[in-house]
């Protein structure tokens, strides 16, 4: 078929059967299984990892190929998330391949990825047929929905086995519009809080003897949005607080309501954490709304990898295959890497990510070539 | 029966026949009707005067007894608020006495005001067998719903048929504890506003290519409820504005909406008008939410009758009967004289307050003989 003449380590085949596999989250297992028996084949020891119990069970799995050091781990998802209500023009979950593209949920995030690892190692141990290091994969059947059974369980696993490795690299799509633009190296923490106010209800011809807690919840949101948090630091840009809400919901134009209620999301730097921030926000409160309550889950600190040697690699690896210079960058949302960063360094690359999430989800075949070389190249520098 | 062996004017006995109408908003007649008979029995000429069609029919009376000047005009409505949900001791529509206080829905709001008027008119026809002067009542079934059937119509039907007094006194409950504390010679304007900012959606961690509408909500309300809108006048206390809901309704915590509604409402006195404020409100949002819309409603604007003979003599009669001297004021909610103001002079004087609109509304059958007297007196100074 066509695409498939030339498809260095598999690369193509492997994304389409992956795609083939209708893994939306979590996993039923036929993406998981899938990529256990081909990993196996190549020679990696495979240890599948459920976790979570009835509806919340993930299938995960961790495999690992030789012993030694520098131990190089690959992070991913083979979930994907649900098609949508829009009509596609492909398939989600038939691998059409048409003019050099491969359509399907999930060809960018992150089968297209994870087939460029596979494919990557076979390429390498065609070239290094006894490598000095060691090769593993950390891939999850959860990391679009709770990721609650997902990668942070994994890694307590690893953790207990002795399986932690010196360094992580996630296959998430960073490229925007074209292959080698981005390398991130760190995410920004992010922090939802759900503030409601209790007034005293009233009407509004008797403002003073009613306590009105709309103004209160206007007043202290307008306190924590009145200035920037910071100006960026050296590898993030400003932290950003979004309201996403506000909750009232009082039809009676008469009539002072009792309780109001605001959401909001923080998107914080390395000049913040996450109970540096929960304390700033509940001191703004009590100041504007004693008594108000304040819910704060926080999803992710922020974090950072220094750009030392094995990013060095990889932009180096990225450049060899690309011609550009890739931005090492820290924007965007949250990935699993804020769980790999507890235990070791780890950058993230992958495809370009202009499509995930969408209708007609696609990868350009010369873009999972071009990555299958990328990660062979930082094989071969980063295992020596 | 207790309490109606001396009954002054017959005050007691016509409280308790409206009662026993169970005519709540909009009144189906049966209200307007009896009154109708009444009225015609003292020697007034009675008009029906219903507007509005199906449901929206609402029936209103215009009675005159004379042609003279000073023509007097008593203002009131036959309609009660429903009963409610809360279970009444007494029946809300049977008129029970205990203990020299009358029961029912309309006892204070206002049956037992317009009891007390053809009371007090019998009262002075009897001293005042052939007055030089006119006596007019305007009495609507809608006052207390939309009412858009009934002063309103019946002051358009009063101006063309050249029956436009020279005072009127609106027989509402103005007494917040006891008789003789509050007579009303002004009402503030109210307004209320939507407002309705509409903006980009996105993701918060990419808000540069979203457009926060929740953001220029808080701002532009800021605005609105920084300052106070004035400090009072000499007649009035200063004008308040409530924010009275807010809604988004977003449950999506990483989404940054794209829409968010305010509502609010003002209370506006004579250093405004509903223009004015409108004009302000729309510059205010425009500055901060481009393209944003704004629906305004002006439910009255405000009023003020000067103190002047009229006023006095509702006064004197007022300390006559109770020993008070009334406090003049313009506070509180709206009421029908906002439409009458447009045409003469309006204030308004009844019973004590504190229970209309609530369970066992109640009036003491002293304040009912109180207010007639007081309305007597107040006829004796008026028509000389
Ligand atoms: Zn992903
Ligand atoms: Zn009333």
């Amino acid at each position: 078929m066509a695409g498939l003449e030339h498809d260095p380590g598999g690369v193509v085949a492997l994304a389409r059967d992956l795609i083939r596999c209708p893994s939306v989250t979590p996993d039923d297992g036929c993406g998981i299984n899938a990529l256990a028996a081909v990993l196996e084949g190549i020679g990696f020891s495979v240890t599948l990892l459920p976790f979570g119990e009835g509806a919340a069970r993930t299938p995960n799995l961790y495999a690992r190929l030789g012993t030694g050091h520098p131990h190089l781990c690959f992070a991913g998802h083979t979930d994907v998330v649900p098609v949508g209500d829009a009509p596609w023009a492909h398939d989600p979950f038939g691998g059409d391949i048409h003019d050099g593209i491969l359509f399907g949920r999930g060809a960018c995030d992150m089968k297209g990825g994870i087939a460029a690892f596979v494919a990557a190692v076979r390429l390498y141990l065609q070239k290094t047929p006894a490598p000095r290091g060691s090769i593993s994969l950390l891939i999850t059947g959860d990391e679009e929905g709770p990721a609650t059974n997902g990668t942070v369980r994994v890694l307590e696993w690893m953790q207990a086995n002795k399986q932690i490795p010196d360094f992580c690299l996630v296959g998430e799509p960073t490229n925007p519009g074209e292959m080698g633009e981005v390398i991130k190296i760190g995410r920004r923490g992010s922090l939802n809080a759900c503030i409601t106010v209790h007034g005293t209800q009233g009407h509004v011809a008797y403002p003073h003897r009613a306590d009105n807690p709309v103004h209160r919840l206007l007043a202290l949101l307008g306190e924590l949005t009145a200035a920037p948090l910071d100006a960026g630091s050296a590898w993030f840009e400003p932290s950003s607080l979004q309201v996403t809400s506000l909750d009232v919901g009082n039809t009676a134009t008469n009539v002072i309501p009792a309780r109001a209620q605001g959401r909001l999301n923080i998107r914080f730097n390395d000049l913040h954490t996450g109970a540096d921030l929960s304390g700033w926000l509940r001191t703004v409160v009590a100041r504007h709304a004693p008594g108000a309550e304040v819910a704060i889950a926080i999803s992710g600190e922020s974090f950072l990898t220094q750009p030392d040697a094995p990013v060095e690699a990889l932009r180096q690896a990225v450049r060899a295959v690309t011609g550009h210079v890739p931005r090492l960058d820290t924007g965007g949302g949250t990935s699993d890497a804020r769980f790999i960063s507890r235990y070791c360094p780890v950058a993230e690359f992958g495809l370009v990510g202009a499509s995930m999430h969408k209708v007609d989800e696609h990868v350009a075949l010369a873009d999972l070539t071009q990555l299958t070389a990328i990660y062979c190249g930082f094989l071969e520098k980063v295992m020596g």
